[in-house]
């Protein structure tokens, strides 16, 4: 429950634990563009730690995240390969094309992967001829907004190409730690095949507000320029960073426990008839399905969830997304499960 | 020949004519930025006629008439549905990310064609939601750079998508004279289902320099602003423009004796060991093939033509193009078909 | 004291105070990016509400809602006329050119002020002259960094240039309360003659993170989607939005005290040998002088500076500034003039 | 005359010499996209030598020769040291801020010359500010559109303040000849204070179409891509560099009679009741005037004159300006005199 309403939405809405709130009140603050911050230089010490990276940058959102890694590998008119169902395709706005001014090279992404050939035919080969921009950078999420995540041999085999070209790769790692948590290993293995990574502190993990980009000091210092210049250069923004620790150290372990509510629901969810679970995508806390002979349309089931207090998103591309997180328990899956068992 | 060589690499390096250089000899001009060039302005007006549209903007290459086009088109950050390997996205150096600073959502080329229901899916529904830009044009090319040609029936299907969606549609018509000659329709048939079109007048054409952009009385004048920005208004450009006329009215008609040149060399090249030909590419001015245990490699094939007067491009993605146009003769086809294989 | 420190650096330095600590620990905060958050959406009204206008958007820095006000309000290429000396120009990293992608057509600040004939000079009057941009906006700062304030009656005579030829005026009012309380009005009698206003709620406020632009439901709107562009759309916001609560309900009439250390840290200056203080310059929180035949040059001062436990910064274009704030008192401003006095 | 007009409006208008037709008529042309153009590449090579640089690059106008110094000199968001009513600024349609994303840093223009106390001012100084963009170049036209000269002095003076902080300088020398004419050196010697140089073979030189970029072999590799960019890139170019060789050769020695054509129509200008000549101005092809209690207004003068078979433009900023040329005769501007005299 999140302020008196079960809340399906995404694992953005979760707000801050108690003890982040603790964290929050008691935190040590400065200006952290006079670098005078001492809990927002420690919350960035230990990401890049933990990711096996030498610095990190906080920032307010995992768009800016993403959008400054694009920002600082990439000059203006230059490609950038990734796959075309990614977050910074769909749901940045088309900053990618007024930011970074990049041109974005998609490639169809066949089972949540772009082919590895397909990659390696899209980067440009000859830096002389003049008609064409050079490649930049090669960029995928883990795990993406659909729920799936990419093995750490898929992630090898990109950085592969990418060394092999010259490349950096950046990861928009948004739900990083939950991919770790559903391929069961460490987010430094999967980090080493990544130049640049963006770890996003609030959704799963619960901070309220902010994103860590985390890579090589030289990149690091470069984007804290250009964060600058984005107006993300925020203040006394340790009282964000403390929650923001909080998130990075004592959360990820709890992570399973929102898979396993997520596969609980997919499970209680096949009872219920007009409902297509889509199975094989029951990766993480994401649980996708769609109406088919159900008695209610998306819109009219959205309104009906409202009255009963239960917040859910109508459908995208003809499909429904229930999120679990922090703050979704097994008996309020099991009550949602009763709303739409008696919808009618 | 062309300067003495047999230039097999593109219609590009077509030469003016002589009545073409006899009426730029004699051309009326003045400052086309006062409007004042008699020449220029007969082109524009001939050229819209010509496709059914209210005007038309002569500029110096047909990266900027498209360029131009979706600058006019596309607010910066919108998306642009095209076609993956079409000429804006390979070979046009990243403009579209510069000028207009679009956002490119490429779709994946099916035998030529971009498939409909990806159009429609690739099309952003909700205007409200603000992780999402507008759609803001559908464009791709006609006859296109690998030498194929979309139906007049493709045209009007993705036309009819764009009107649902009230969104324009731009055609790349470079070569646009070399598609109707291939379907046998008149351009004014195909124009219908595209809100404006690049004509380029160089190419098989044989202008020494320009192209046209057509469209409505209202587009061609916001065009003609961005045309000032981008450093292209010329000022006694009715020299050009008196060429312009001459390959906008005497040469599309004898385009097909390219094509049927195109087709003797391709029969021709059958002829040669170690070659293979893409006979299903076989349509306009263009024969592709491939080195298959021939004895030379491309570049070893390039050098050995040119010692013996003959300019042809190496091999781009694995793949050799000879390209047919004015300054080729048939006799010529043969000569180089010999050399080809006397190889060693 | 900050830390531990005396900081006469800027008003930025200051932390949240104890209330504001108390109250971002018991905020009601939801997913900002769905609306759902009560105490941003709550700050935003009564910001709005505070300087008569319709609407409010809280945005992580004064630069960001600085640039979303240029973004917003102005075309790329369009023009926008300010001060030669402004933030926007001087300290916002080169922002106009990359986000707005705007042309500044900067005017020379004599006294304080744009001449009222060069404004009108520069503002672009032909249309249909394709030559040149359109003028876009009117923009300058109250108060300024420079530590002067525009009277009423200026802001006045800029609106009324801005009206009759259509434009829309900015105000960077980072300091707007300071301004305020120096021309002793409401900021609502000044907030009438700006179409849209930054406010910063840290500075003077002491808001650890944070501005609002205020302005029309309908520009607001619009800058909301710009926000997310920027990566500025932040989650669970509401955090930080209850420091700027009470920074906009209880701080502003505190700053009067500011002003008047400020005033008594210029007049205990002038006690100091080698130092020259800039009166006329003497408005809000801020006090300028120069070393002249000072024992130390500006890199040592600070540096001796450090040593005794007080931040100041080194002398810009030649003039040091020192900032009062609501962690200055007037013993450690004795203090300090007694290190002044003492150094060799 | 030209077209049977007399044309004051500007030394654009001129259109190409007989010997410039024949030029381009007999013209050896190739692609110079694939760099086979021996006509162009002899005009590059020749400005490049006349002025003492290593390379040159022929485009289509003025306007994109300037664009493409700033977008080849300048990284986006760096700052561009230019005087405030400089074409760039004034007369480029706002390009600066689309193309090469410049912030342009203007310089009121005190007797037509940046004061180099306020250049080095505004020059930005400290590279780790991270809230200060980085001066990237200065610019400044020679002659300027006003008709004022600076001084080889001058030009030394700002190359000297370039070369202290690491600056390159980019002379707009549209009408450089003039200037040269002028001030009675070679281009040459101006040319070493500048690294790049834009010059128009249009205008005074009477050539149809066209500019050079002049500068470092390293600059115009690099400028050369990014005219791809731009569109700019013409094919069989070299008909217009036939007439730009003419223009380069030919021409420059032939300005000093519109010189002293203007000066003859200034002088005959001050017999007219109701004009106010600016005589300081006097310098090049371009005569200053006000209408002072003369019988028309501006809008009514260029009807009249259109009337009697002579165009001229009308006021800009309260000045009318005429500009002779080679199709401006001495018995031309007798007649245009007496039409002034004769108007009620």
């Amino acid at each position: 429950m999140i302020n008196g309403k079960i809340d399906f939405r995404s694992d953005t809405v979760t707000v801050p634990t108690e003890e982040m709130r603790k964290a929050m009140y008691q935190a040590v603050v400065g200006d952290d563009v006079y670098g005078d911050d001492e809990t927002v230089n420690e919350l960035e010490r230990l990401t890049a730690q933990r990711f096996g990276k030498e610095a990190g940058l906080f920032v307010p959102t995992g768009t800016m995240s993403n959008q400054l890694a694009l920002f600082t590998h990439v000059q203006r008119g230059e490609e950038v390969i990734l796959p075309d169902n990614c977050h910074i395709i769909v749901h940045e706005a088309g900053a990618a094309a007024i930011i970074a001014a990049a041109q974005l090279r998609s490639i169809p992404n066949i089972g949540g992967e772009m082919p590895l050939d397909l990659v390696k035919q899209y980067i440009r080969k000859d830096p002389n001829d003049i008609h064409q921009p050079r490649t930049a950078l090669i960029t995928y999420e883990n795990a993406d907004s659909d729920g799936q995540v990419r093995s750490v041999k898929y992630m090898k085999e990109i950085k592969e190409v990418a060394v092999r070209y010259n490349l950096p790769v950046h990861v928009d790692g948004a739900r990083i730690f939950n991919a770790a948590t559903y391929l069961n290993v460490d987010v430094k293995e999967m980090a080493q095949y990544a130049d640049t990574i963006s770890i996003c502190l609030s959704k799963g993990l619960c901070a309220p507000v902010g994103s860590v980009l985390v890579g090589s000091k030289e990149f690091i210092a470069l984007a804290r320029r250009k964060r600058k210049i984005l107006g993300g250069g925020m203040r006394q923004v340790g009282i964000l960073a403390a929650a923001g620790i909080l998130a990075l150290q004592e959360m990820p372990q709890r992570l399973q426990a929102d898979h396993d509510n997520a596969k609980y629901l997919a499970t209680r969810l096949k009872e219920v008839k007009g409902l297509e679970v889509y199975e094989e995508r029951q990766q993480i806390n994401m649980v996708f399905f769609r109406l088919k002979n159900y008695p209610l349309d998306s819109a009219a089931l959205v309104r009906y969830m409202a009255v009963n207090g239960v917040r859910i998103n109508g459908e995208d591309n003809g499909m429904m997304r229930f999120v679990t997180h922090y703050y979704v328990s097994q008996k309020e899956i099991d009550q949602v499960v009763q709303l739409l068992k008696d919808a009618k």
